[in-house]
């Protein structure tokens, strides 16, 4: 408990719903030496709740908010493939199946080589942090090396996160995959034990049951991932489903209910028949599912991992999210590196509200997801998807304070930024000084960018700070 | 010609056909003090050109690309309202007609205030030559003395522009419209006089007849607009068309053919019927034209600008661009701000791939365009939308060189950026140093944003430079 206590002053933004942001103005939210929220009052000042916390004025640090400023839960990014991120923008105009063999398992491949791994780690955690992803859910590689490597530099930098070694014995190249089920299954626990070693209390990095999904991984990986599940109830599962036709296709050619045990032919119904249907179980993307699917999910209590930029970037399809929501299914926002092309949870949820969209004008009107809606899933959504709602998401005296300052910038009489020479541009959220909050926050979610990003902490830790 | 004449050297890429972009390296580019291209040569120096056309090094200024750096064409945004840039981000769940009516025609209006025009206009002016629009088809608001300040400041700033005064006599509100087509007719003539008096050469910024879309206009209006371009065949127009479903159904009943003369009951005919549907014409969206209408358009020779950020923002559809360009129209992009909330035509360009992704989705598989492609409508497209193509959108002596210094991060073996100090980003493009050319093109498409880009020439004149 060295780090000193914190107490940040102002207005601060948060889900209190998913249809509804709270604006909370000249408030101060108290966090102890530990990262945690232990008060947060409106209508007070810095010194009124020290006071009342016993804590003294130099003992304490302040952070305020300035015009066109307010805090922000920081983002939880509930999928992404930290292995394939120097491959962001490259995919033509291929889908899954031949976007897995042409540009991303020859690039996961090559991360054996520990030297690039860092490089490429260093920098996906450093860029993700830098667009205030708190929390990220991470696969690296079939390598266990240096997935552990990735847990490594997360702890390092302070980024909670979800590291999963990914499983693959099937239907990958020679060059990039488990040798065998006992393989995959000896590696994760391998992974596992060593990502637990180094952070036991799982403050920051925790592992994740990985099978990358189902068409490569063969029935007794499955199996073997089923009953490690089942054997730690404590951990998390994070794969794929439904993304694709021709994947959908190949798992109902590759798992017939006859053989699994399944009671239908469905994707869903695979996972369930291993044990990997679970209320710890992340599931990206869920383009296609049937009504039936859904259904089995809500039940099961496993989560969705919507991605909109990559399923428009590699042509998946354009999952129903309020549909999914109607069900019951709990969604939180995907960055899917290297599927999709763009870092930044802020983007995932501009392109969920524009997906949406193109999904209302398939003809269900109600698809429309609201700047609220998306700022939900991006933060208590998110963390309930990966299995930390009671800590993360929203501010409330209890959770931890993972948080992003963010700020915008005002604009003069003359057309100039206030604050910044001529010439100098700070970002794409020009502040008129007529909006009211609820523009100010969806100019910030249509044309915020990193820039807008000035401090991010994760459990009371300064990460990242603009320059 | 006071401007010292200018030389280029490194790495210049640019459209050479619809599918293809031409990557010139160890290039000079040589530009005259007019701003006008007369020499490009590949494997030469600045010295060998210099020498040729007889410039002594003292009286040039030379500019070399770095690693990771190129030239590329200045964007040409085909479609935007200037006066609405406050309003980006803010449209709700809204789509077309109501979004006029709450968030657009008041906003408008309020630019009757000449401070609040000179902010907005500079403003939305700096931004746009930031994200390297070299050339931008602006439309102002009715009102005569504010839209003339819009050409003022943008020969000021240097920034190529037509600049349109908006004609709206009917279904408008009653503080925000032309008394009749006569007052209209006038204003118009009244601002087309002005601008062509401040730039009688064209040289930087010209008129363009702006009817607002049919449902604004009545008929003697249109009647009047449509022999004013005949009497003006120097003057481009443009317009809307077919955006939104709610709005063709409205020009259907507000223009029967039977009444315009229009040999059916289209949205293409009432223009064409009204003599605005030329080789001059520009319109914006085209989002659900029947087989009839793309072919009268491409007929007639008018352009389609297209508008995906706006036409997925506010719910309007999802534009064919591939059936179009088969159609033999010619197409460009336009951020149809504040429809569309991205200053950024290469934002643009994204989601022009994205969109197209949708259509594929839809059933037409060939709808996807390529990098290459949506570059190709951002620069060479749009020049010929707005009927500069002999002058801009590519590199070639005898163009003006409107052009950008684009710039991208190098990451090294610690995953910091090369040159930035640690916790400064300098934009989301990386380049880890294995990438082939098309693939870090592909990467500043979906990566790129205004940090990229480094510097901004119109007709030879440094417009903006990142400091």
């Amino acid at each position: 408990m060295a780090a000193r206590s914190k107490i940040f002053v102002g207005t601060f933004v948060h889900s209190k719903t998913l249809g509804e942001l709270e604006y909370l103005h000249d408030t101060v939210v108290a966090v102890d030496g530990s990262g945690k929220i232990v008060a947060v009052e409106s209508n007070s000042s810095a010194d009124a709740v020290s006071q009342k916390l016993g804590w003294t004025t130099d003992e304490v640090d302040v952070t305020t908010t300035k015009t066109a400023q307010f805090f922000f839960p920081g983002f939880i990014d509930t999928h992404l493939h930290a292995s394939q991120y120097p491959n962001v923008g490259i995919f033509g105009n291929s889908t899954l199946l031949d976007w897995l063999n042409t540009y991303t398992f020859p690039l996961e491949a090559s991360l054996k080589d520990p030297a690039k791994a860092r490089k490429v780690y260093s920098r996906v955690i450093r860029k993700t942090l830098a667009h205030g992803t708190t929390t990220a859910a991470y696969y690296a590689t079939v390598d266990v090396a240096s997935t552990n490597l990735l847990a490594d530099l997360c702890l390092q930098a302070g980024q909670r996160a979800l590291v999963g070694r990914v499983c693959m014995d099937q239907l990958s190249p020679a060059y990039y995959r488990d040798e065998s089920p006992e393989a995959a299954l000896a590696a994760t626990r391998e992974s596992i034990a060593y990502i637990e070693s180094i952070d036991p209390g799982r403050e920051i990095v925790r592992p994740v049951l990985t099978p990358r999904f189902a068409p490569s991984c063969s029935a007794p990986l499955m199996r073997g991932l089923g009953g490690l599940a089942k054997e730690r109830p404590d951990l998390p599962i994070q794969t794929h489903i439904s993304e694709n036709k021709n994947e959908i296709a190949l798992v109902r050619e590759l798992f017939p209910p006859e053989s699994t045990g399944a009671q239908d032919d469905s994707y869903s119904g695979v996972y369930d028949a291993f044990g990997l249907l679970t209320d710890r179980t992340i599931l990206a993307h869920g383009v296609h599912l049937s009504e039936s699917e859904a259904e089995l999910i809500a039940k099961r209590g496993a989560k969705v991992s919507h991605c909109p930029c990559s399923n428009s970037a590699i042509t998946s399809g354009a999952a129903r999210v309020r549909w999914l929501l109607e069900k019951g299914v709990c969604c939180g926002l995907g960055t899917d590196m290297s599927g999709g092309y763009s870092p930044s949870v802020l983007e995932a949820a501009r392109l969920a509200a524009l997906v949406s969209r193109h999904v209302a004008m398939g003809g269900d009107d109600k698809a429309k997801l609201t700047v609220e809606e998306v700022l939900y899933l991006a933060t208590r959504g998110g963390a309930e998807v990966v299995g930390l709602q009671q800590r993360v998401g929203a501010f409330a005296v209890g959770m931890d304070w993972d948080a992003q300052l963010v700020g915008l910038s005002t604009v003069d009489a003359q057309g100039e930024v206030e604050g910044i020479a001529e010439g100098e541009e700070d970002g794409n959220v020009d502040v008129f000084g007529w909006e009211s909050w609820p523009d100010i926050v969806a100019k910030w979610v249509y044309n915020g960018d990193d820039r807008n990003t000035r401090k991010v902490w994760v459990k009371g830790r300064l990460v990242h700070e603009r320059k």
